[in-house]
């Protein structure tokens, strides 16, 4: 049987830790090429390059059974980079994470690592996100692997849904500390926002950007409730953005007259 | 009547031609302060400033009336600017555009006016984003006034669903031949990604992202049917992306076994 070629990127950089975790986990399972960026893209959303030139370097940092470029671009430029410039054919699974950071609820959004496999989904290649509960560059990814081989087999066996990808978030736990894998929903939260507000040294304002993290939903069905109470979430993600429960409500609104 | 508060942004930049005719039109429903990139941000996604810092530069360009910042982060920094650090109270209504080329079908993923939109539904906003099917930087906006102003104010009379924003797109066509407002969903479309593969004077190899849009759905209740057909394209967007037609499915996977 052939084995399954597997494209991994992420948003963090190629060489963060967990981007070499999935790279190490998905060699038990297929042929594996990386496509990531040359340095963090985190927080770049959807962001694509069309107003500046893209480059790539064939690096080896997984030994020689693992094709490995870094992209100047964004983590959708990496995917669109992988699928027209470096692999001869579509492959079975796109990977990307495992990011530094949980993308739970809202942060599905903002997230480099789910755009990037938002636009796989796009290009019908089955997709799948992973995040860790944890911002550390040393954060322990050890206790995912198991989960994540899992998941990515159950994908490889059964594929996806026309349309649909899967958003994975790590609560930062012991592997025995793990209750186990919940197929959840995007919980609604948002980040309230703060900026930090400075001078320069020529007496100019500037501002960084903070913000905090507030979930209002307290249903026990969302990722946020299942990462809170240790299990692993499951989210499905589509990127039909239609609201399609509101086009009734909509029509009856006097747009025409 | 107190006058409605608007915040007015965009993606191609303070100056753009779009923008001063959404300005101009928000001039007559109320209260406009524009916050919104000081250089185009088109194709940025939703993606945020987060390892850099932001400026913000009082201008004036449309007179005593309306208060207006360049700012020098994307369109969602732009709105969290807005809403933190210069209105003092919650706008009722964000309007973002007029784009300078459409944003239907997936484009609604990639684009910095529809993310800027998001953002503001995120945080609670009523929002609604404008693009016209015209790239060029002397579009001709005019025909678009009216129904601008008419989608405004049924949204600041009648609000919005919890959770939705609108993605309103309007045909390059003259006012006598659009034939009315629709309200569609998202037509299933992609872009085939084309990299022009070039050389430096050096002998490097580099890239320009270009792309091919291909619109497979036939569905004549899509926002690229309308736009095809002289229609205006309204189509209510949500950013809860939970799949939720595909939870049963994943719930019979074997993921705890």
């Amino acid at each position: 049987m052939r084995k399954p070629l597997i494209l991994v990127t992420n948003d963090d950089g190629i060489t963060a830790p967990g981007v070499r975790t999935l790279i190490a986990v998905m060699q038990e399972l297929g042929n594996v090429v990386v496509v990531a960026p040359d340095k963090p893209q985190s927080a770049m959303g959807h962001a694509i390059t069309i107003n500046s030139t893209l480059h790539l370097n064939k690096i080896s940092a997984a030994g020689a059974e693992v094709t490995e470029y870094s992209c100047s671009g964004t983590p959708v430029d990496c995917v669109k980079m992988a699928v027209s410039e470096i692999l001869k054919q579509k492959p079975d699974l796109c990977v990307s994470g495992i990011n530094h950071g949980s993308n739970s609820s809202i942060n599905v959004i903002y997230s480099g690592t789910m755009s990037a496999a938002v636009e796989a989904a796009i290009e019908g290649i089955p997709a799948i996100g992973f995040s860790l509960q944890d911002f550390d560059w040393n954060a322990d990814f050890e206790p995912t692997k198991p989960f994540v081989k899992r998941i990515a087999m159950q994908v490889l066996q059964n594929g996806l849904p026309d349309g649909v990808l899967l958003n994975v978030n790590f609560p930062k736990r012991k592997f025995e500390d793990i209750k186990g894998i919940k197929v959840c929903r995007q919980a609604k939260a948002q980040w309230l926002e703060k900026f930090d507000k400075r001078t320069t040294p020529h007496g100019k304002d500037y501002y960084w950007l903070t913000g905090e993290f507030v979930n209002q939903d307290k249903g026990d069905d969302t990722d946020e409730w299942a990462l809170d109470n240790g299990y692993i979430s499951l989210v499905p993600v589509q990127f039909d953005l239609t609201a399609h429960h509101a086009m009734q409500q909509l029509n009856t609104w006097k747009l025409n007259e």
